[in-house]
């Protein structure tokens, strides 16, 4: 693989120092070309690998998926799972909180969504909502918020005991790129659906949420479920980059087909 | 679209007639070649429509598959679906029920199952192994799956009132394509860990599978949830079919991105 994404990771214990991290970097590729042909490359093994898991039914894969607002955590869905059995995918869209879910703990909701064996559960927001924008919209005061990084560090132990592998991604985009996907927003009629008037408000607080991201970063990267931090401006990086981190997750955990009964060998159907 | 699907319905009062339609014609396609550019091209409008449908949010869509076993239901959910956003759909394969599921009636799991508005759902089998596999089997007594066929035109009646638009197909394969699938699932390492014991035995009922086939089809057929018989011997005719069904119920939809806000009219984003 020629895209190289060791040094996203936060190491744990350490602070995740989103201010000195480039948002624009290329990852050792030399342009868009190159990414989109290594993208599709890991694509082909990633996809393999996917069927395996599937086949296996032991493990399963929990993609994460945080940023500011326009990181693009929806378009990395689309293009970064492209192709892949839809079949073996869950994805999940956390929004604000209906009232049956606000009746339960924050983790309820999120636990139910978690991958079944076999399959790759794919995260648009998560649990990192309820440390992040709980604590800039002042919704839950500090000693609960800074209680939950602990509850998010042993429920992910023990989704990883149980044999579910973490891939935590922020959308690393810059403050300027935000801006610039916000306007395009507003400007192109086909995408102002997208726009929430909520926003404009969210924008207006942009060093709020990086401070909160900063925090809840720091806290949670842990040796069983690391972060890692993609740069994003670029939408062909942070989709080649998310793929690669995808691609050496299922390496490592490599599926196997289950072993055949053998007493269906030289079995001949009628 | 030059895939012509109109002769696939079952006209609902009217028989299914399974024994009538054949399992391998190309649909008015002269190749496979064709047939794979046919698809492509009715992917994309697919892919643009299905954006739609989520962008309004207001409709969905259940793809629902049935067929013999073999019949190829793993493969089009693979293939039909190639490219669409994984957020937009969601896809529920029904297996053998659970203690808990039996504990209810067998129309609670599907109707939780349902779409959300602006989603496309699957059903890899359904309510319909109910009347199908129940009565095969004899889990069930004639009196019980005879009744169902009401709950079902019911159930799916309401679920059109409230918005669901239902596409209901069966994958229409013939006797000796079985043989073949099943031997080869029995002889490819990578493929017997889909071979269950129990296909044995069902290959062994095809006529009683089929003759139920043939009743529950004929029987919940209606203007408003169609049955279509998609011939499937040939994967390429499948899949270019299953697509084409897609599409010509998305166009009828016609799913159309949300006004937008007039307050945000000249909006810049600072």
């Amino acid at each position: 693989m020629a895209v190289d994404v060791g040094a996203l990771r936060v190491a744990p214990g350490e602070r995740a120092g989103l201010d000195g991290r480039p948002t624009d970097e290329h990852l050792g590729l030399a342009d868009k070309e190159e990414g989109g042909a290594a993208h599709a490359e890991l694509l082909d093994e990633l996809r393999e690998l996917h069927e395996r898991l599937w086949a296996e039914a032991e493990r399963s894969v929990l993609l994460v998926l945080q940023g500011m607002d326009t990181a693009g955590k929806d378009g990395t869905i689309r293009r970064a799972l492209s192709g892949l059995n839809p079949q073996g995918c869950a994805v999940t869209a956390f929004k604000v909180p209906n009232n049956i879910e606000l009746a339960h703990d924050y983790l309820w909701r999120v636990h139910a969504a978690c991958p079944s064996r076999g399959r790759l559960g794919v995260f648009n927001r998560s649990h990192y909502e309820d440390v992040v924008a709980t604590r800039v919209l002042g919704t839950v005061d500090e000693r609960t918020w800074r209680r939950r990084y602990g509850h998010v560090r042993d429920f992910e132990q023990m989704l990883t005991d149980e044999g579910t592998t973490l891939v935590k991604v922020f959308l690393h985009i810059s403050r300027d790129e935000q801006r610039a996907r916000l306007q395009a927003r507003l400007d192109d009629p086909t995408k102002r659906w997208k726009f929430q008037p909520e926003d404009l408000e969210t924008r207006r607080r942009w060093d709020d949420v990086r401070a909160a991201y900063e925090d809840a970063i720091s806290e949670t990267s842990t040796d069983a479920a690391p972060w890692w931090v993609v740069p994003a401006d670029h939408k062909w990086v942070r989709d080649v980059a998310v793929g690669a981190l995808l691609l050496q997750t299922f390496r490592r955990l490599d599926p196997q087909f289950p072993p055949s009964d053998p007493r269906l060998d030289g079995v001949d159907i009628e």
